[in-house]
């Protein structure tokens, strides 16, 4: 980086707000990912949309790149400066704008990060619904179109976003949507940016939708003889006209990690359940009901978490998964595979899955948000041995490729990023892909957001 | 209309299948709306996607505007064709393609009929959700994001398009989305083409989500003293956690004109809600919970529909309103007002409006989706009297003014078509207005597509 762009970027925001040193280029030029690092060459931390605007029109006019930061918790390299240049650290711009309590919304800055949101939220009994586990920044969501285990009900971020503000890449600033759930004035810019991974324009404020925190919740675990009939019990709650507010599969392999810090469950196929409802009766008559379901279906246990601290300690067991896999991994790489297919081909995909497992000798766990027909997997390689690092990435392209066969997609809810660039043309053909790379030209025709990613141009 | 285009038209669908007679221009000249009829040149009734793409092909090549046709009961002017030239009417490409049982979705051309599409889904026990009432067809519905008394619970259309193939201005073909229902991979095409009026590409087939139909239901009548306390009820019973599946809102003139055909209601506001719930027992205790709301904030008279036939009963009243109304002012002309806001601006929205009809002095009812912001009337004003229809025009301007003061849209549900071209820039900005009318010069560079619908350029 010459010195004028570090001299234009303190202009813009104070001397205190620019980093070129090294320690934060490391920090900013990787994310949660196995993607290699790119370093970025200085890193700003604007406080108004204004200097993101001033920021934004210096990289245009310069043709440099810039590359959002939130969280730095995404998965497929979808943060990483490849072209280098400027990171933009949403950190100071993290506040509730205003919690629109009778409205179920709230305006909040691209910063904050959701869990954070979620304590402030909780105040006035309402929460964001979207969940990806790590505490990802609300730009980062928006970014990723992130979802997670309450998607099932409640959507994913793209199905809790009302309206955005957007710096374009000539510094202009513009709103789209607006607080009405109901929208039908022009085309949807609010979904064109939703999902774009910062490659068409920064995000710096959201207005979302919220709901209100259930009276009554309960989860409930379930165990089955295999992966199959698990599956299949998802099909059947859904059908059932009863609404789970998160349905997710373990493998025997996911529940014995757990299981290791945890929960003591049966260490075999398993559903993670959690309904929600306004009164404790019509709570009650719905347990009973999934309970025929699995049973019916053939449970050998079925659970209902009884409780707050119950349901709490299984959701904990769930979402450090990763968490649990890294430290039995600890020499390892990883890699994390996302895909997403009709919910009757759930069972197909995981089959095919666990069979590759076995096959190609790779080492993980399986497991998703079957409610929704979205399949991870994290596997394992040791660092030092590249051909086993290899077979990861071949594992990804079969797995990718039998998702987008069974009609689905190579990404539910990481997004793209580095990872899922080579897939875009067998997902959505050559006429898909050219559609969005002349999107990408209109609104970035010097590509300076985010370069390299989504698609290449 | 030139031969050579009529003799292009013939020679891609067949002589059966195109007609430049006056009754068919005229019948395809006007929507469901009061906008002034304008005829095309020529209809034509293709029946497969390479029919349709040839045809746009012709079109493009030759500059000769193409206008879709669904049902024409689309209610700001969508589906006129402003510039004369073709009109491409879906109904021969009005079959189900496929019901996709076990993941809730069915793939479907555009021309088939919503309503029909129900009837064929009711075999499988699922239904399409989003309701607008009128007998639309599915490519029309996607191409206002049509909705309805149903969106409260399970969304608009936008919220349940998981797909679409769609053509072009050059004839390209292109498949948006697939069948998951969690999507990260790359710009979100679908709901691009989503809402826009068919201005940027012809839908010709969609993947849409589906519902189970409810094990059980029930619809609730309340009566209000005043329009604020049925709307401050609203809130109150969103905020309980209760998750409607309609929440309508009748000021006393629409209940009074209900109770002509087909109810025996207090004409005082009155809120019409129906539930749904997996199992008899939630519903009950559901049914309690309203009861208890609405009795607290003051309900005058609360009743809960029992069984199908009295549940029937009550939708057929709400549905009829229009047709009630029209038949009561034979002799007027009419306009329909479709603005939406946040929940919580809604008493002040229909407070305003309807002082508005009084200091006006405009014939007219209220009525609206309220559990959505989602207000709507009906005007009338005598055919003979410029002065009085004038009126009707200026009532609202008002009240789309005053919808977007209140942080709410200028269509909820109709779309912009004509109507709503002039509010676009007070309602999304300069900006926002000109990244749609780039848009539009990139998918349609000779503006073929339904010119002069959306926004202008």
């Amino acid at each position: 980086m010459n010195t004028s762009t570090l001299d234009a970027m303190k202009a813009i925001v104070g001397a205190a707000h620019v980093s070129d040193s090294i320690s934060q280029r490391n920090l900013h030029g990787q994310d949660q990912s196995s993607h290699h690092q790119v370093l970025p060459d200085v890193i700003v931390w604007p406080e108004t949309t204004a200097e993101v605007s001033a920021i934004v029109k210096y990289a245009n006019a310069n043709e440099i790149a810039i590359t959002g930061w939130g969280a730095g918790s995404s998965l497929e390299g979808n943060s990483i400066p490849l072209k280098g240049g400027i990171v933009l650290n949403f950190g100071r711009m993290n506040k509730i704008v205003k919690v629109h309590e009778k409205d179920f919304q709230v305006t909040v800055q691209a910063g904050m990060f959701y869990k954070d949101m979620n304590v402030e939220l909780a105040k006035y009994g309402l929460f964001y619904a979207p969940d990806p586990g790590a505490n990802a920044s609300i730009g980062g969501m928006i970014a990723n179109n992130a979802s997670g285990t309450r998607t099932v009900k409640y959507g994913a971020t793209r199905d809790n976003v009302l309206g955005l503000e957007v710096v374009l890449a000539s510094g202009e600033v513009i709103r789209t949507g607006c607080r009405s759930k109901k929208q039908s004035a022009g085309y949807d810019l609010t979904h064109m940016i939703v999902g774009s991974e910062g490659t068409l324009g920064l995000v710096t404020e959201a207005t979302l939708n919220l709901e209100p925190i259930p009276e009554h919740y309960s989860a409930v675990v379930a165990s089955f003889p295999t992966t199959e009939i698990a599956a299949e019990t998802v099909f059947a709650v859904i059908g059932s006209g009863l609404d789970p507010a998160a349905l997710e599969i373990l493998d025997a392999e996911s529940v014995r990690y757990m299981n290791m810090r945890h929960t003591d469950l049966p260490e075999v196929p398993t559903l993670l359940m959690e309904f929600h409802a306004a009164t404790e009766a019509s709570l009650k008559a719905e347990m009973k009901l999934v309970e025929e379901i699995c049973h019916d279906l053939g449970a050998t246990r079925f659970e209902v978490g009884v409780g707050r601290e119950e349901r709490n300690r299984l959701w904990e067991g769930r979402h450090s998964l990763g968490e649990i896999l890294f430290s039995v991994y600890p020499d390892s790489t990883y890699l994390i595979t996302d895909v997403s297919v009709p919910i009757s081909n759930f069972p197909t995909l995981a089959a095919y899955t666990n069979q590759l497992f076995k096959d190609m000798d790779v080492k993980g766990a399986l497991f998703g948000h079957a409610g929704d027909g979205s399949l991870h997997t994290v596997n394992f390689a040791p660092k030092d041995s590249p051909a086993e690092q290899e077979k990861l990435q071949i594992f990804n392209d079969h797995v990718v490729k039998r998702a987008i066969e069974l009609e689905g997609t190579c990404t539910g809810e990481h997004g793209v990023g580095i990872g899922k660039k080579k897939y875009m043309v067998f997902e959505h053909g050559e006429g898909g892909v050219d559609a969005m790379r002349q999107i990408k030209q209109l609104f970035d025709p010097k590509n300076i957001f985010n370069p390299g990613k989504v698609i290449d141009f």
